[in-house]
């Protein structure tokens, strides 16, 4: 079986692709508008992690919504969730799909579908929508991370990765300057993944 | 790394002692208030797994709580939530306890902790507490048995099962006789793990 984990080259998309690797077929794929290039950024960090990566570029209508939505709202979750869901719709609507995965965590509350969203996709494209994270708290995701990973940590404006957030500043700082960007998003830790430590045991 | 899993013998903790085994020492918990030997019946599951296992015989007043409840409700939901948390709390106070996970699904509404009582207990002992299925849904907890288990599936009066039900019928069965149970339990489909397909692929 085949499963697509969404890849920002962040420690939660890779620990989720690291837990699902025994018993899956990987492939890691990521979202890009190609405003910035967070394909490439994302392309080395899976190598990194010695998976087969792609880049998805659906259409940038989907970003420009983003963007009306967060303009409007002044604060980041309805965009970023808008974007999240449009990227698994398109990735499930490509009939190769099956199983699609990404990092969310027990107590993330961002990107997050609620449960009527993720039966509706499941039931309307024929797909499984998994999250091999959703039962770990974050200090489980540290251990485990600990073990099986070498990251680097650092402010959100500072780490260029590639998640939905980046390219949705870099449309806000075209049109409305880095100001309106730091008004929006609250600062937050990233990380981007450096190093796989080890093989898996068995 | 060790992990405890709640171990009933069925196919979502089997599949969950599965897909920790890759990244944890595996430890399969059953509790049993020796009403009936669920112990024994898991303690077999559990070999042909080929997972160490140990049953926990927490205090009976667990037990008689939950019969109280239950005797009160007329529905088995807020009991058997009882019965899990006291459990787990049993387990987690054990200072070699790290690592506690259970098969619980995406859908599943009991036996469920609230996030609050989950990091009350993480916090109050200083464990993890997972589950590894908790992000996937039915259908695709389905396709990973299909690759990893063979199970037998029956009504839940016929199949005896380690899990937290089987004692609590019992209990009542003895006090108030059959007919009080067909009147409080729904039935359902309960499974019970006959064989482990194969080994991990890597």
């Amino acid at each position: 079986m085949q499963v697509s984990v969404l890849f920002s080259g962040g420690k939660d998309s890779s620990l989720s692709a690291i837990l699902l690797e025994p018993f899956f077929e990987i492939e890691l794929v990521t979202c890009s508008f190609s405003l910035l290039p967070v394909g490439e950024v994302a392309s080395e960090a899976a190598e990194t992690l010695g998976f087969p990566h792609r880049v998805i570029r659906p259409d940038i209508s989907i970003l420009e919504k983003a963007y009306d939505i967060i303009m409007q709202d002044g604060f980041p979750k309805n965009a970023i969730n808008f974007i999240h869901k449009s990227v698994i719709e398109h990735l499930a609507s490509d009939e190769n799909t099956s199983f699609i995965a990404d990092g969310i965590r027990r107590d993330d509350r961002v990107p997050l579908l609620e449960h009527s969203q993720i039966r509706s996709i499941e039931d309307r494209f024929g797909v499984h929508y998994v999250c091999p994270l959703k039962g770990f708290g974050r200090a489980a995701v540290n251990e485990l991370v600990k073990e099986h990973l070498v990251i680097e940590e650092g402010l959100s404006e500072n780490v260029l990765k590639a998640d939905y957030e980046t390219e949705l500043r870099e449309l806000i700082k075209q049109r409305n300057g880095s100001e309106k960007v730091r008004d929006i998003f609250p600062t937050h830790v990233q990380s981007h993944i450096i190093e796989r430590k080890k093989a898996i045991m068995n």
